[in-house]
């Protein structure tokens, strides 16, 4: 029996002597590689938080005492810890979640994948723990490229106002979130990290300047009674200490002994305090260190050996179309310059800023700052093309209205991962952009159905200067192409059945999905006419033209049903005063578990077979009320 | 003539001799008191920025150069100075935009009201300008209160990581948004102001040390030779400069010159680059310093002598009466805590902080923070109530769906100045939340009619503590109550005319005007019921019935029509098979520009006279098909 497979809980954590501690380590890298290797997922941030991990459930005392994980997808370890050993269906239908999980154990507080998070969940649980009275300690562990989102900032300036409320941050330092972190905090925190054995130096200027007589007094003396201190000089921890956090580091994040010792100082401390860590993403597997671009953030089915992909690829994805076509247009047109929120390559910018790196800018996890400075460049003749999943949009929603929008800025938003995306659970679906967005004036989006629609839209977007554009598509790979038969307005039509009974209205990649519906309706004998609106918003003028040459609408989009493209093209319908039947299909208001895409799609009645059934059980039933009536 | 009258753009600001700059000010002043006292409008923070304005027009050659006022509400003497001088119809209908307008002048160019956005637009100007090689300075104006915001922190980041950049950040820093400003930067900024006279203290240190032989060479040099070098220990600019911003000041805001000289010395520095001025709120008008609120930060039409309003008061306001009645909740559930973003007063938690000191927090202006701290708040144990404007709840977007709805968190959200506000503009309309929000999952949306709905619907939200809740009322005066006829399901019915003909559903302060049309329309002979749902999200299961038993539906609402209340309405229909024609009324996807409430509502037909007519003139045409059918 392995050490770590007589850990139930943190008290099995606690009780381990201290020479076990590095074997366990030793055995959870073990069990992670092979682990993640089987299912795919987050690899290199778990490998990076080991010792991190254990530390802290020696010190802390969790579920009294609060760890939040921020972003969580570095909470295997955690997981591992707290008795969750069956990784067997990590990230699938049923099986542990790739994030913490409230379902899954006390253990778990946050669940939201989003970055940044933590210090202000940790701010509102040590709030509570004052009003009350409660004990316990709350502690937040946060990486260096979350501390570059806005909500890090909001919560540390409100953390540091109390002096009497305790917080302890943990800084995870690895350099990186994706890519190595950016901007002048990282640049601060790499002058911290240099800095080890400050506090030698400083006692050793001590020492001397109290020898120093200056003015009648010693000159240390005399240093130390200006308003920030002597110490600041050679401890720059700075800009935390400026802000009012104690600082405590920077530890290095293997040596096990060593952060327990700064988080038991910590936890004495009786006020908010920062503890900077250091660690290795990736630490112990040599593929992973070995991988420039993101240490093995994540990996997808390997062999753990070869790092050899096990699962079978399906053609190219989406994001490589439109990695590809982007450098296209870049080379025709010297204004296009790109946006990314420290996914350089997870969004396809990769080629672009190897092409134009002076054209492309990384502005760290800060959705907000990716979309108003975009709405900068354009004011300033440029055509940034801000590319982010879709999920993460949600993040810039008012700037994207307030700044980009309401100014009329030519700045286009490629929205990947749009839809369900499955696997990495609830908070990182992107199913409601269509819907959120819809509000936007003078926004124009646009849901490519295959890749030949991608690269034409994604030109057409580009092409508008004077209003914000959005092109958005699925995680999954491309499909084959899908031909229109023509184009009436805006709209392609991609089948037309015989007789104009249901007008079936397919949004981007439900295209095929719709096809095969209408297939099963015209089996029943109902026509049905399909097309691809190309654009979604606005809802094109030929639409409910269109429309009322049937007797019933479906409109079907990967998408909430809530406030969709459904409900855009009914409201269309009823402004037109064409009053039929719209039945809408989407995603139903609610969060989405982890499991595969198309399970979820199949779960949800997103399949061509359930479509068509409810399709067709309204075409009878109105059948019937007009045989009756 | 005074001298303000012979400004008619930044060059004859240039063409001032110094010693008429101070007659200038006390013009602009002077100015300031009587048009903002005639029309209402931001007083305090443009008195603050008198100075301030004249120096950056004199340094600066807007609009070749960029200058970027964060908020904007403080953009009167720039407006003055740049040849707009006509404040006699100041947000008003087709008069002077209260906040910065690109349609008014080329020197104008950022309009969004809401904080924080200064530094972003520059970063994206700057970026744009290195682009492109084009010449032209880029400065942003932002307030300490501003810097609380996650934006700005973002924005800081890049700014700062571009060493070869040039961009001048211009801190106004009053000490104050509304209130005084809050958290770990306020304090860093107070030990600035302190600093005073630093720089002669830092002067003499390096005299001494440099004659101070230590280890075989000066004590300066060797303390220069560290990473942070000496200067940090006596200029306590620590954060911006850690950071990697130069850093000048603190500057004293009201000596023209003294401004001047640091303009220009920042103008030379080839790269980023912050300027620290120390400004008054109010400054030279003895009320608005007076004023220990808010400094005047807006008043109404007033008396400038007496600062008595003139306008009439209609009665309590929708701010007030939630303000009472959540001290009343408070006396009753101790768990019950609030949090407003950096306006305590203005959304109505005055009296509740007095009450409950240790209950309420004011998190900067920090939408973000609001809300996720609400998250942890809720998890541990208290029910926290988020009290905010409508139009800033989009800040928070994503944590209102990730943090609070994912975590089932028993959140309180009250939107005060919901729908259409008016005289602010485009981006202080609360227009948006009905329809952004309706894809929250589990979220529950109140709109209640009059106070006595308020009250009670502001108890039903805090008695919610596994889901979110929302509360939602206009900026007016809250009107006379509406009684209810009968309640069905949890619909009120507040009409119910001979035959049912038309339901009108009628969103919370449209009630009035829903029983206005409904009389109208029963005077053309179409009967009509109006119900208010009071609860908007979710549909009540009990309106697709009631719905089933007229011949058509129309729903009003004062919010963006697209995917709004109407929609979902429509959807529920749809859901239960109902096919009848739904008309919906609200406000269509348009930015407003500032005008009277009702002069807007007016414009949108929003009118019962317009309602009627609409839903008549269907009418009629659905009678006519019929009788043809």
């Amino acid at each position: 029996m392995t050490i770590l497979e007589t850990i139930r809980g943190p008290r099995d954590v606690k009780a381990l002597a201290e020479e076990e501690l590095a074997e366990l380590a030793e055995e959870i890298r073990e069990f992670l590689v092979h682990a993640v290797a089987r299912t795919g997922g987050h690899l290199g941030p778990n490998l990076g938080v080991v010792e991190l991990s254990i530390a802290l459930h020696r010190v802390f005392d969790s579920p009294v005492d609060r760890l939040v994980w921020d972003t969580g997808h570095q909470s295997y370890v955690h997981k591992l810890l707290t008795g969750r050993q069956d990784f067997s269906k990590l990230r699938g239908k049923g099986g542990l979640s790739g994030y913490p999980s409230r379902e899954e154990s006390e253990h778990d507080i946050v669940e939201n994948s989003h970055a940044s998070t933590a210090l202000g969940w940790a701010d509102g649980l040590a709030k509570a723990a004052q009003v009350r009275g409660d004990g316990g300690h709350v502690v937040a562990v946060i990486g260096d490229g979350a501390l570059t989102g806005g909500m890090a900032w909001e919560a540390l300036n409100n953390i540091a106002a109390a002096k009497d409320r305790p917080l302890i941050i943990v800084v995870n330092d690895n350099e990186r979130s994706y890519a190595p972190t950016i901007g002048g905090l990282a640049n601060h925190l790499a002058t911290l990290r240099t800095t080890d054995g400050y506090e030698r130096f400083l006692a050793w200027g001590k020492e001397v300047l109290q020898h120093t007589p200056v003015i009648g007094q010693p000159l240390y003396e005399s240093l130390h009674g200006a308003k920030k201190g002597f110490k600041d000089a050679f401890a720059p921890q700075g800009m935390f200490e400026d802000l009012g956090l104690k600082y405590v580091g920077p530890i290095d994040g293997h040596d096990i002994a060593a952060v327990e010792s700064a988080l038991s100082r910590a936890k004495r401390f009786h006020g908010p305090v920062l503890v900077h860590c250091l660690t290795e993403k990736g630490r112990g597997y040599e593929p992973a260190l070995a991988h420039e671009e993101d240490h093995f953030h994540t990996v997808g089915v390997m062999d753990p050996l070869t790092c050899e992909p096990l699962a079978p690829s399906n053609g190219p994805s989406w994001t490589s179309v439109f990695g590809d076509e982007i450098v296209r247009i870049g080379e025709e047109r010297p204004d296009v310059v790109a946006i990314t929120a420290a996914m350089l390559h997870p969004v396809g910018l990769g080629a672009f800023a190897e092409r134009f790196p002076d054209r492309v800018w990384d502005v760290g996890i800060a959705e907000q700052h990716a979309a108003v400075s975009a709405a900068g460049l354009a004011t300033g003749g440029l055509h940034p093309v801000v590319a982010i999943y879709a999920t993460f949009l949600n993040r810039a929603f008012d700037q994207l209205l307030m700044d980009v929008a309401l100014h009329k800025c030519g700045v286009t938003f490629v929205l990947d991962r749009a839809g369900v995306t499955g696997a990495d659970g609830a908070s990182h679906n992107g199913m409601w952009d269509l819907s959120v967005l819809q509000v936007v004036p003078g926004l124009r989006i646009a849901a490519p159905r295959d890749a030949a629609q991608l690269r034409a839209q994604l030109r057409e977007a580009v092409d508008v200067d004077d209003a914000p554009t959005l092109v958005r598509f699925p995680k999954e790979s491309v499909g084959p192409e899908i031909p229109a038969l023509d184009r009436v307005g805006g709209l392609d039509v991609l089948h037309r059945g015989p007789g104009e009974d249901v007008l079936l209205v397919a949004v981007g990649v439900m295209a095929p999905v719709c096809l095969k519906a209408a297939e099963l309706l015209e089996g029943r004998g109902i026509g049905c006419t399909v097309v691809d609106p190309r654009w979604v918003k606005p809802v094109d003028p030929a639409l409910p033209d269109l429309a009322a040459g049937h007797r019933m609408v479906a409109v079907v989009e990967d998408n909430s049903r809530t406030s969709g493209v459904g409900s855009a093209v009914t409201q269309s319908l009823q402004d037109a005063e064409v009053d039929l039947p719209v039945r809408t299909f989407g995603i139903p208001e609610q969060f989405l578990a982890h499991a595969k895409r198309g399970e979820l799609l199949a779960d949800l009645g997103l399949t061509a077979v359930d479509i068509a059934g409810r399709i067709g059980a309204t075409w009878d039933r109105k059948q019937k009320e007009g045989s009756e009536g």
